[in-house]
């Protein structure tokens, strides 16, 4: 049906006490972009909440598949989103979790954003769930005038001195030819996946803890995301990193995963 | 309109972002308690997230004295939930929030959990935003079983060896005559508030911050909230405060409330 007409009743228990989670995935040429790991990150996200995944992959597919022939475009974003269904009392999720398949237009990302690189501000701030991709985006939402003002694009939020990652994407950095991202306090993203795929046959790569001061001695600084893909970060809190414009190494793996969704046969 | 029937449109963002806050209120002898500072807190936590509340008080009176009608019964609760509208791109809210006003049956609370107290126990936590109603129980939904594998009925939430309130109310202790709760880090109670202001008169009141060990040397602990209104709590992490059984002071001031209910003529 039409998005305009989707409704839920208002005793859904992700709108009145927040259980839901989603994920968000899309097409590139037609085709759908590792549609596999994004539900298995869903079911995942589903499993650590306790919300009941019912459902089969198959015939996830199929609605998805159906859904964008109706929407007669060649491409297209997936936002699925899962609640904990109808609650009696207000408080105890349903046995029946209530599931929408919703298909958006992909957002218009500006191609020089990913030649000149964003401006991000940090915040500190820990996402409570950071492992599930739960609804709660409160804190970008209530931060939003302030990115404005500061002619950012996103936040990147640090907690306690360690970066953890961007309200929706993904942190790395360079040290050279070391490339290097949060392993813990993240949400896992499918985007991060494919380029620490791409990024291990050509750099050296280290998974682990990063401190808030590395960003200033880095020599890149991007973020990965299913919208942003690969976006060089060119300035954090009004300071340049390094000579204030994207890296070498950054445009390489950006050339590398619009190779990988041109094609879509590479198997990683 | 009947509950079943009332619905919001999928692109309500506090359903896919979980910007959305509430407040909740009750009738005693069919006569609104406290509605003032009900929707004063209401207004209060939706100025803190950012929600714009153009709506006039005496206008929600009204829709709720004729909902009230409506239901056919003596007492009722309402459930005001306020979101940030419809989403056009998914993350940004509307200029114009959408607000449910809902009535519900007030929960049953057994008369014998007055006069024999309840069990909790604790959880490391803190709320992300305490001084908001915010729509986000996702811990506690995830705790549900945990807390009923104890024999529980509410979880206290403490963090970093500071105690802040239980799920959904207030927490109080007595040493002797001196009655203690946290003044911080804390959604601050309607019924917090006629308690504190109905002890001024009879004990000393300390409003301030209050470290977990204080749990285990307080003389009575209790719970304060418009369901609960003054509810022992006897057994913390199985073990019993004093000599596990509800207090004296706190019968007392259970005692004053229900006074207070009874009339709604005193005015404090």
């Amino acid at each position: 049906m039409p998005v305009e007409k989707g409704h839920l009743l208002i005793n859904d228990i992700g709108l009145l006490r927040g259980y839901a989670l989603f994920d968000y995935c899309r097409t590139y040429g037609g085709k759908p972009f590792m549609r596999e790991l994004y539900l298995q990150r869903f079911q995942h996200s589903a499993a650590l909440m306790g919300i009941p995944f019912p459902f089969e992959s198959a015939v996830l597919w199929q609605i998805m598949d159906k859904l964008h022939r109706l929407t007669g475009m060649q491409d297209i974003a997936f936002r699925l989103l899962l609640t904990g269904g109808y609650t009696t009392d207000g408080v105890t999720p349903s046995n029946t979790p209530n599931l929408l398949i919703i298909t958006e237009d992909i957002p218009d990302v500006a191609p020089e954003k990913f030649t000149m690189g964003i401006h991000v501000i940090t915040d500190e701030y820990l996402r409570e769930l950071p492992e599930i991709k739960s609804t709660n985006y409160v804190r970008l939402i209530m931060l939003r005038h302030r990115i404005k003002a500061a002619g950012a694009a996103d936040v990147l939020f640090c907690k306690d001195g360690w970066v953890s990652e961007l309200s929706r994407s993904n942190l790395f950095l360079f040290h050279g030819n070391t490339l290097v991202t949060p392993n813990a306090n993240i949400l896992k993203g499918i985007t991060r996946y494919a380029i620490l795929q791409l990024a291990k046959g050509i750099f050296k790569v280290e998974e682990r803890p990063v401190a808030v001061e590395e960003l200033w001695q880095a020599s890149e600084v991007f973020t990965t995301g299913t919208t942003k893909r690969v976006m060089p970060i060119t300035v954090i809190n009004g300071q340049p990193i390094a000579d204030g414009k994207p890296g070498h190494n950054t445009l390489k793996l950006l050339a590398q995963f619009n190779e990988l969704t041109a094609s879509l046969s590479v198997a990683i």
